[in-house]
């Protein structure tokens, strides 16, 4: 099998809708997190993240460790995922200052690393005998994998192997712990698999592919695993019982992963760990543990799903639950979960070229994704709800974590990063190759570099447009993507009608010399259904354009919940206040006169009107007002 | 103002539909409950209620206690409903062998008190040291409350002063404890109020009304009260932290009483609370305080209750939580929570005469309180939920409170009890009197007898029949509540038409010698819309005939989620397998086709069909099946 990957970090470089959101991440998120972990950001929560490694550097060095430890056991992934951010920011826009910043801070963290190659704060400042004995609760595996991830893109990006070392010296450390010395564990919160396949992949090195193997077949084995090293120890990070029910279904660790069927437990846990399974299973051939993939899979796009690509649908957890059990309301449907979404669904492409794997993608970064962050870039949401009612979500206990508003920063530190991560590498997604074929995933607008010599720019105003134009230049074979919601589409290569076979999402098109295709997608906005499967959406209706869900939000249409939409309309194009150059949908609608009365054998007296709906992705931006994206 | 009352337990001989559900509870449920509280019912959990009682009079002789105590910090609360109930019945239903039952364990309560009058298993079993030192979570007062209400009950019933001796003994110790001592607290859970005013009233013993009005003068004016309690003592019954969040407003300590504006809390201890405080406010002629009662009237029957006269809709704290926040999924509802909506709602008709409160009590009691005990009297709901989907109600983690089948008894052990008592005392509820007027309040079958001399035969087969036939014997005023449910009623007396004026829901006849009254209620089955406010119901219809709220089984419609009611169809009247003699309704709908998609931009294929509704009392009696009150 050939197996399709990734283009190069520096390969794309973006215009259009991802070109300006890379520019707000550059311009304003990635200062903006820096100066948090610093501690220079006014009016924040303190975060101590870099003074953190400084001061496990003291430790080493016998110094005094100043004013010691701060913050989450894992707060040393904040630091990873800025320095991933922020390398991927430079392969999109070279920004020296930056890069000398990004060599400071790794200073510290190549200063904080252990003579024998072990990397934590959190344990070298606070109690470096107690290494290792608590992989179910304390993240050091998690940290280690993002930092990898973080060196691994600071290398593509700079050519420096600084952080490369320390991690590849990390690695080692971790290999000589469990399989030289063979002490028994897997990570509490899976993350390293992927990191560690994305390292192998730079380096070739086979321990650590055996290392990313080893995890992957040891977990789940022993269902005593963490039992028996709780026991073994009398401390605890934040007394999390391994006794307790639904633990292990938490870490996706109650049966060996080939035996997966279903989606559970905490949801980015569990995405990140498919994400590592398919891409060991694509690296290694391993049939057993892709069809597990292709199970999990199933189960959440056809069961555990939210029409916006939300998964993981209740708080208690932030954990998948049942099939069909998706609340809009209480939806927990986390940012960094849709993000692992994406993750999972690029490694399943690198298996087997299906458009819904892309598809899938689109549903969660053009919706979700987007979602988490507000569109001035300074404010996120951790939590993404499908309908929001002010007065009870925030409010009432079951709907505390649903806010209506998006808060600053410092209230959560895991999502923005994400966020951020994925956009600065978006090219990644988009476009892949193998040795026979260049692949357009994702619509991107902007210039890409195979390796296999094809250049291509990409014009389009997508996700708002449904024109792609593609410039293709070189020799050989492209297959691109038509998104599989586009019920009709055209194609004109150099200005000529063509109809090559959709081939699994795909058409595949040979060019040669300098070729002009144009795409066209079908733009008409269309009612969706919810399968009546799902007993809170199940004869509702919501609104598409593309791959934009929409949402009706109470700035533009007063009560939202007095609505009850005319599925007979047509569906127009329209603008509303405050959101300037973005199709808003209007559609025909019956709106009830306000009802008081809780209870009443009256039925409400209605009035028709217009409903104006705005693209998920832009809700809440216009202040706390109602929003649902399932209407009556 | 001529405080209206209660009639006495012996002065209503039920027949009909109560009478038979009288019959139900004297002879399945009273009887179960007695073989478990004497650890004599098979396949049950060990209750050890009774043994505790023996175990104490053990430890106060200076004997060997046996096996000591067992059970939660208020079993003692169990046995005390029992002995309510089965006096209740004994006024219905005369039987030596049960009387003789209750002598002999009144005997092992008597012999568990201490010689100071202090009586409590728990404590005297396990450390008479720690007596009142924890108030937040010991229970202590609202086991006393309950023996109170028990004593009434039984001296009420059987004319012997055994129990009431002994609880008069008690609250003198209490109020010496609390009065005369001064030491500072309230109940952590209230209970207690409602039962003094009941003991005042049987022995005008001022200090009695003292005490309860101390409870609630005191109650919420010291946010601190619970956490110095707690700071003084090294012991916790179940952890619970005075510190907490929300735990003041769980308590109903967040302010003084008089100042309450919503009702908030752990829905039982509130409207328990709130029974006691209306039931003070009418003796003691408090305007401040039946002003805070009418508020909070008004918040829960204007904002805050299900159709079904369900209150407190969170698991979480078992709680009221914000305005509309009614989901029907997720609903907590507690059987007891509508049991004790009623306690308030009949004393606030001790204060003023509106229908309002007889048709919440009817609400609550033909709906919540019925479904909360299965058909045959031997299973029971603690929760009642509005909406069960099998797969994910009484699974999924949020919903795993809500069952799709009526668990055994062993399982709940305030429920059950709650509901017995209720029916075997529904008299009370149904008829008062004031010294100008005999007042029906519910329409209940059977003869009355009243103090001021009128007997009355009521003859009905409501809530399933509407028309109601009072036979009167005698000379006085009678005021017959005409349920404000009913849009048209027609009334006949003696076989002529008459129509008095409506005064707040009643109707006043002079009667005299010997009248036949004829009240014709609208038995019209409806649609009920819910207010637009309500997230969950906004848009949705439910149907009703008469007080019965109805619902949609999948046993007899398939997929109800499926269904979609036509509004403009009438609504017949007919019948389903497995209830006989019970009238269903049918109302045209279109069901959709089965749609496994989990989303799609196709409109699911619909086809007219027929849809039944069942009464909501009567959901999951014929196993696990989909159910829906609320339909779109």
């Amino acid at each position: 099998m050939k197996i399709q990957h990734q283009i190069s970090g520096k390969s794309y470089k973006a215009s259009g809708f991802i070109g300006r959101y890379q520019k707000l991440v550059t311009e304003t998120v990635i200062p903006w997190q820096e100066k948090i972990l610093m501690d220079e950001a006014p009016d924040t929560e303190k975060s101590h993240a870099i003074a953190n490694f400084i001061n496990a550097g003291k430790v080493l060095r016998g110094e005094d460790p100043g004013d010691g430890f701060y913050g989450m056991v894992f707060q040393d992934s904040d630091v990873a995922k800025w320095i991933e951010s922020a390398s991927f920011s430079l392969m999109n826009t070279p920004d020296p200052e930056l890069e000398k910043e990004l060599d400071k801070v790794i200073g510290y963290i190549a200063a904080a690393q252990d003579e024998d190659g072990y990397l934590n704060t959190y344990f070298t400042v606070k109690d470096r005998d107690k290494r290792w004995t608590n992989l179910h609760e304390a993240h050091e595996l998690y940290v280690a994998g993002h930092m990898i991830e973080a060196a691994c893109a600071h290398f593509e990006a700079t050519g420096k192997r600084t952080l490369l070392d320390v991690m590849i010296k990390n690695t080692e450390h971790i290999y000589d712990h469990f399989i030289v010395k063979g002490n028994p564990g897997v990570p509490g919160h899976p993350e390293i698999e992927l990191a560690l396949m994305k390292l192998y992949r730079l380096t070739g090195n086979a321990r650590t592919l055996e290392l990313c193997r080893h995890f992957l077949n040891e977990r789940g084995t022993d269902p005593e695993l963490f039992i028996k090293e709780a026991d073994n120890r009398s401390w605890s990070v934040w007394g999390s019982n391994p006794r307790d029910e639904g633990d292990l279904l938490y870490r996706q660790c109650d049966r060996p992963l080939r035996e997966l069927e279903a989606a559970t437990g905490h949801a980015v846990r569990a995405v990140y760990l498919y994400a590592g399974m398919a891409d060991y299973a694509s690296e290694a051939g391993d049939d057993e543990l892709l069809s597990a993939c292709r199970r999990l899979w199933d189960s959440i796009v056809r069961r555990r799903m939210y029409v916006t690509g939300g998964i993981g649908s209740t708080v208690q957890g932030e954990a998948f639950t049942v099939d069909y059990d998706l609340p809009p309301d209480t939806a927990y449907a986390e940012t960094c979960a849709s993000v692992g979404l994406i993750f999972f669904a690029s490694r399943m492409l690198e298996n087997e070229i299906k458009g819904v794997y892309a598809d899938i993608m689109e549903r969660a970064f053009y919706n979700t994704v987007l979602a988490g962050m507000a569109l001035d870039g300074k404010r996120f949401f951790y939590v993404n709800p499908l309908e929001v009612d002010p007065g009870i979500s925030g409010v009432a206990v079951t709907h505390k974590h649903d806010l209506p508003v998006r808060p600053k920063w410092y209230q959560c530190a895991c999502c923005p990063p994400n966020v951020a991560r994925l956009i600065e590498s978006f090219g990644r997604y988009a476009y892949g190759e193998n040795e026979d074929m260049a692949y357009c995933h994702l619509i991107a607008p902007g210039e890409v570099q195979f390796d296999n010599g094809l250049t291509l720019t990409c014009t389009t105003d997508y996700p708002h447009g449904m024109d792609i134009r593609y410039s293709v230049k070189g020799t050989g074979k492209l297959a691109i993507r038509v998104p599989g919601w586009s019920s009709s589409f055209g194609l004109l290569k150099d200005g000529v009608k063509i109809s090559p076979e959709l081939d699994n999402g795909y058409i595949c098109i040979d060019v040669e010399g300098s070729s002009e295709i144009e795409l066209k997608l079908d733009g008409t906005p269309h009612f969706v259904y919810a399968s009546n499967r799902i007993p809170r959406a199940a004869g509702m209706v919501s609104l598409r354009r593309g791959p934009l869900v929409y949402c009706f939000e109470g700035v533009d249409n007063g009560s939202v919940k007095a609505l009850c939409i005319d599925r007979k309309s047509g569906i127009d194009i329209t603008s509303v206040p405050g959101l300037p150059d973005v199709d808003a949908l209007a559609v025909k609608a019956w709106r009830e006169a306000e009802n008081d009365e809780l209870y009443s054998d009256d039925a409400p007296v209605t009035e028709p009107v217009e409903a104006v709906a705005i693209p998920y992705y832009m809700w809440g931006n216009r202040g706390e007002t109602e929003m649902r994206v399932w209407m009556r």
